[in-house]
């Protein structure tokens, strides 16, 4: 039973994989950055966005989101107070996003009138490790409420994405949060691994993750200004 | 292949509700009363459980607890330390614990040593609410720092669980936590749940929750003094 399981579940992540990739193609094709961004349940994901949004915006730069929960539009609501496009995925109890869900939702948009997509996904670091969902990056967020274990308990995750921001930086003291441990802890699962530490209630870090996105994305290949 | 895997997992599911019942009629015979803890990851699990099993050390009572995690035994270390027997499961990537795990796990014990066995569940508010671990009550725990809306974005978890859990009310200030609306957020998904408020920092509220467990315990017909 549970080699069938395995199976089939394999067999799921291969078409996954397959959407994924026809995915990639035609974001790079209309000049969009995809960024996948994973954490754990109230990492702070969406105040995380509204002020990339909000400060994107400011920089005259497009950007669309898509936002993944279980239940409600709560996420989407919060985000589309920033002005920018944005869809909310509800899963309907399922723990991660998926390539197809992506996929089915970016055809209501014009893909030719934004240069980034953030994918806000489910509050899960388990199991959307296992998915892509045709992103150039994935940044997994930790917050300083959770400990500086979490990398270490939660190994898969961190290994498989590009970059980690530690976030609720301004609660970092409340918490006791040992910054120092964390980065070893990091850097123990993905070692290089560039980890930036953000506030998005005070802002702090605010420009270095967005001069680190632009980086990537001049990195892959994209223009500057595609449009 | 949906429909197949759905089927699959269905299976799964009885085998594991199977297995749970067999546990559950087993832990009664021996005079155990088992609490599932199920939550984010980072919510404050294992600190809550620190403080809980000193607590019952000093009331004389006794408390075995299992511990899962993809990786790492650093819980169960953290755990030993209370001087009560601990027992980590390491899922090797699995997002949840299962009854066999347990059943497995509690075979290295003699069952007739503890009155109150904990299972400290995998980080995740999605997959370990579909199963059943064999216990008498299943507690949710919220952190402050995690948001007021969690109920409503993973109902399901609160939905299936018998008792709330708000952690870490130390951050409360901190975080703008704002109580009153957690506790619509969680009665709106599960009308009348009980919700205690503790802080494993300063032991608010750990008496209360330790009178909530015995409450619970002889209201299962369990008696005060099985030993």
């Amino acid at each position: 039973m549970e080699t069938r399981v395995l199976e089939i579940r394999k067999g799921i992540l291969n078409k996954n994989d397959e959407i994924a990739r026809g995915l990639r193609e035609r974001l790079h094709a209309c000049g969009v950055f995809t960024i996948n961004l994973v954490s754990s349940p109230g990492s702070g994901k969406t105040a995380f966005l509204q002020r990339t949004l909000r400060t994107l915006r400011e920089e005259g730069k497009t950007a669309a989101t898509l936002v993944g929960d279980l239940a409600t539009d709560n996420d989407a609501k919060r985000l589309a107070e920033t002005g920018m496009p944005v869809q909310q995925i509800t899963t309907d109890g399922r723990c991660h996003l998926e390539a197809q869900m992506v996929s089915d939702h970016l055809a209501k948009w014009d893909m030719g009138s934004f240069e980034y997509l953030f994918i806000e996904n489910v509050g899960n670091l388990v199991c959307p490790s296992s998915y892509d969902l045709g992103e150039d990056v994935r940044v997994v967020l930790l917050s300083v409420t959770e400990g500086e274990d979490k990398p270490l308990k939660y190994p898969t995750i961190f290994n498989s994405a590009d970059l980690a921001v530690i976030a609720k930086m301004d609660l970092a003291e409340a918490c006791e949060f040992d910054l120092e441990a964390a980065r070893r802890n990091i850097h123990a699962v993905r070692p290089g691994m560039r980890i930036l530490t953000v506030s998005s209630k005070s802002g702090a870090g605010m420009s270095e993750w967005l001069a680190c996105l632009a980086e990537e994305r001049a990195a892959r290949g994209f223009s500057v200004h595609p449009r």
